[in-house]
């Protein structure tokens, strides 16, 4: 492909030697789509290698709503707490939260609640907005709550239901949010560009996720699954809010969801937080060692169900919290973990190339999920990278 | 749609005031399809709705074998001994029963054999038609037999034997067969026009399910799925008794079979009992509390598996015996549950929107199970009722 | 059909009177395909009634490398030492193998282990081929993997290491290698032509297994499905060695490899030894008693797991070891149990109908797995069997 130089000029930001082929990459992707602007980062062993931003109003500096790629972040305190032995994913969730043990949920474990299997997507009747930022609520509803399917029997994804059950893990036993607990363990120690709650010295660097871009004449695609929109479904307990569309508005454009600190879809950051995050659990960043030991990564990074999901009608595979490459997400090696977001954005550690990476697109794309650029861009990383056989 | 007044008096019955577009969608059915006939009912917050019949020979006074929606009345005796402590979903199958306890089946739940998880879809050699009619007999057999999957590794739909586990649950623990339980205990004190086992006196209100109507000319489907008609397969084990192809001609239309009260698929009944049944169990009815209390209907009818279904090739969800939506039964919120059954007919109650309904086709629709009319017509039900964010 | 005397002709062996259609559909094969040659060989009732072989350089004397094939060898003897209360599939692997006991699967059942659940696909960095064909280093470094997914949570095709698992729990029990357990045991004393260790002097009677055939020109079917190829995928984990793609060259072609008695894929024999092996399974033959008790066969070809394989990426079911027959394995009845080969080999034997055949395609076929040839020469086979409702 023969790119003008107007092209290229809209990609700005860096690459280390080797990595040309990646900003190339994305200034074709943005020639194509004058509607796509985005940031995207890469590290490679523990060095950042690409740090690239461009499209209409993107920044190498600001900061947005990334709605469930947050779940990434609280994937990782919960890996902390495990190797630290304060969570044992074989306990029962009523171990450490004994108002759990309500309406059949007595024997539902950590590694089944943590991989979307629990069948608690929601509550009957659902939360309203203001329900839902209020964790002591949520917490309540969801401990009373019967769950949609036999735990273990399926998995379906607890869209915003997962962000509520690894708060209270935290809270019950260190003490602190879980927002608090990432600020604090994890982004503050490693300088980690990404907030679960968004301080506010940190709201004037945040920019609007965009709407989609209106959709081509004669383009036949739905607009939204239309799932979705059937509050009385399973993916409409999962989504909805009672009395507000998640994603339209995007909840995650309100100050008071990012400043809730709401682990399952309240953070907010940059694609370079995003993969020094997986950078730092997969290797050495900065001369420090892995936020992870090896063996806490092998756990919390194994497949725990995978196929049709409940929810989105469609098959996954999740681990402890994590989402697993499956043939929509390809993410990487059968060992890449990560989390991708209903705006588009994605984040993921691949520890048998040691690359990791985030993608921050500004528009929401449809029908929603990973926007697969990123994952093209992330294809193009791993090209540049020379593996030799590099594996653990 | 504009329809002439011939069409419309095929319609015979009663809606509501604001039901009249249920009788017209019915209206039309009738005009598309001449060789079409019907009985359909639904309540809605507790009080009959839509009480409609027409077509050639329909009769709104007549009852029906209505094959495995008989499940469905089972099912409600199963939830009933639950509510009462009598049976425990978690208990062996072998606690109350011991003889079960042979060829690998000692574990096996309640939970998982009311689901059709259990791998007991048959026995080898198979039954005849005399010994299927004969409840002692199916279960010494079925007891003795080793299942045909690891109980609980996956599900496929025990068409014929989970109406003999059924039964026997009840004869061991209340006495009663469980035609006699239902009779007793359920449609009795509530005036419901169901039958499991017919009595005498019934008899002259019975019609013949008539078989499916022939094929237009160049209509390319086959007329029965062609694993039913490998008796060596899976699907043959589940439903082919040794000598008697069941729907050829349909068992239901044999005295002998509607005499013997098998909880799986002997019944007969009205739409308008199959409507009430299920709107007892969800509500008030004509100021009686509801059949099962709010909880035991959530516990019922909980998701206990859901996937790819070994005996039908196609993915099914089951709840304790309670068949679940999913793409093909649509049958409301994911809240409903109901049954189908081979010639057509339909049982449904949707707690969220606080409908029940009932469909009995007189002719039997080609593959079998759910005849979408009966669906068609309950969407037409619930865009009448306003929901004004109705929910438990 | 019609078909020249010549056609005929290539066409060496026996049929038994009844059995001429077989002799006729492998003659139609050859004369489709000029680069098809075969043995294929069928036992009903406990005697040989089809012993045929046919096709460019196809002997009736020649043994060759069967692949996976070899796994059903293994299995029967799995299923032995069950019957003998040696091995029990309800105990942990720990049980009999300490080691075992390492990262995560403590309880590991045998169950789920030779079922292709366990999640033990390969380890990490990869075999060589060096490493391959050395049991004990196989062994330890199995130990100490942690499995990649949950296990019991899933299965996925555990294409080299099953062998491993099995050779082990042999080895563990009985002190002898699986590969001489299998000689001592099964092979010899039933005078069955297979070899999961090929000794020297069986070593003249071997052919290699051949390259596929060219495609046709303009055939747009890939030449191997894509995700062997990726070694980081989990496909690439369970059949990549290292440094040695296992089928180009085959390594059944390899002396090293036939000699090393691997159970998973290193056997050899031909089609007379594979059907003759399930005959003596399934029933008497030459007036011995069956190999294996009728319930010993029920156990061990118990479906224990059905679905998604997430290494294999298509639908497939298995028994203990043994594959059940599903849509691509039309293997006969429901009890039908068996093996196919990534060469294209099949053996299997079906209860129902006492039948047992094995087809051994001199050249492997694309994508691999069982020539389907095979599949539609045992369908010629039942249907000369007069079956007359006949079954256990």
């Amino acid at each position: 492909m023969t790119m003008s130089d107007g092209d290229g000029a809209a990609v700005q930001g860096y690459v280390a030697p080797g990595y040309e082929p990646v900003r190339e990459a994305l200034a074709a992707m943005l020639a194509d789509d004058p509607s796509y602007a985005a940031q995207f980062c890469a590290y490679a062993a523990g060095r950042p290698v690409v740090d690239l931003w461009g499209g209409p109003d993107a920044s190498g500096s600001s900061i947005q709503a990334v709605f469930s790629v947050t779940k990434a972040a609280s994937a990782v305190c919960m890996a902390l707490l495990v190797e630290r032995g304060v969570l044992d994913l074989d306990a029962t969730m009523a171990r450490y939260w004994p108002q759990f043990a309500q309406a059949g949920k007595e024997s539902v474990t950590l590694r089944v609640a943590l991989s979307h299997q629990a069948g608690l997507i929601g509550v009957e009747p659902q939360l309203t907005l203001a329900e839902l930022v209020d964790h002591d609520v949520c917490a309540a509803r969801l401990a009373a709550q019967r769950p949609h399917w036999r735990p273990g029997a399926a998995h379906g994804y607890h869209g915003l239901t997962i962000g509520v059950l690894m708060d209270e893990l935290v809270r019950r036993t260190d003490g602190r949010p879980l927002a608090r607990f990432f600020a604090d363990e994890v982004a503050g120690p490693r300088g980690i560009d990404f907030f679960i709650a968004v301080p506010d010295e940190q709201e004037p660097r945040v920019v609007d996720v965009l709407p989609p871009a209106p959709r081509p004449q004669g383009d036949p695609a739905p607009d939204v699954p239309a799932p979705v929109l059937e509050p009385d479904s399973l993916t409409g307990m999962a989504f909805a809010a009672a009395a507000q569309d998640p994603f339209d508005p995007p909840i995650g454009n309100l100050r008071a969801v990012r400043a809730a600190g709401l682990p399952a879809v309240g953070g907010a950051g940059s694609a370079r937080g995003l993969a020094r995050l997986f950078a730092c659990c997969i290797g050495r960043v900065d001369d420090e060692p892995p936020l992870l030991e090896r063996d806490t990564v092998a756990a919390v990074t194994q497949i725990q169900t995978a196929g049709e999901d409940l929810v989105l009608g469609m098959p996954t595979r999740f681990a402890v919290v994590f989402q697993k490459a499956d043939a929509r997400l390809r993410y990487g090696s059968h060992q890449a973990f990560g989390h991708d977001g209903a705006a588009g954005a994605i984040a993921v550690g691949d520890p048998w190339h040691d690359v990791a990476y985030g993608h921050v697109p500004r528009r929401m794309s449809l029908p929603g999920g990973a926007d697969e650029r990123g994952l093209r861009l992330a294809a193009a990383v791993k090209a540049c990278v020379r593996t030799e056989g590099a594996m653990p």
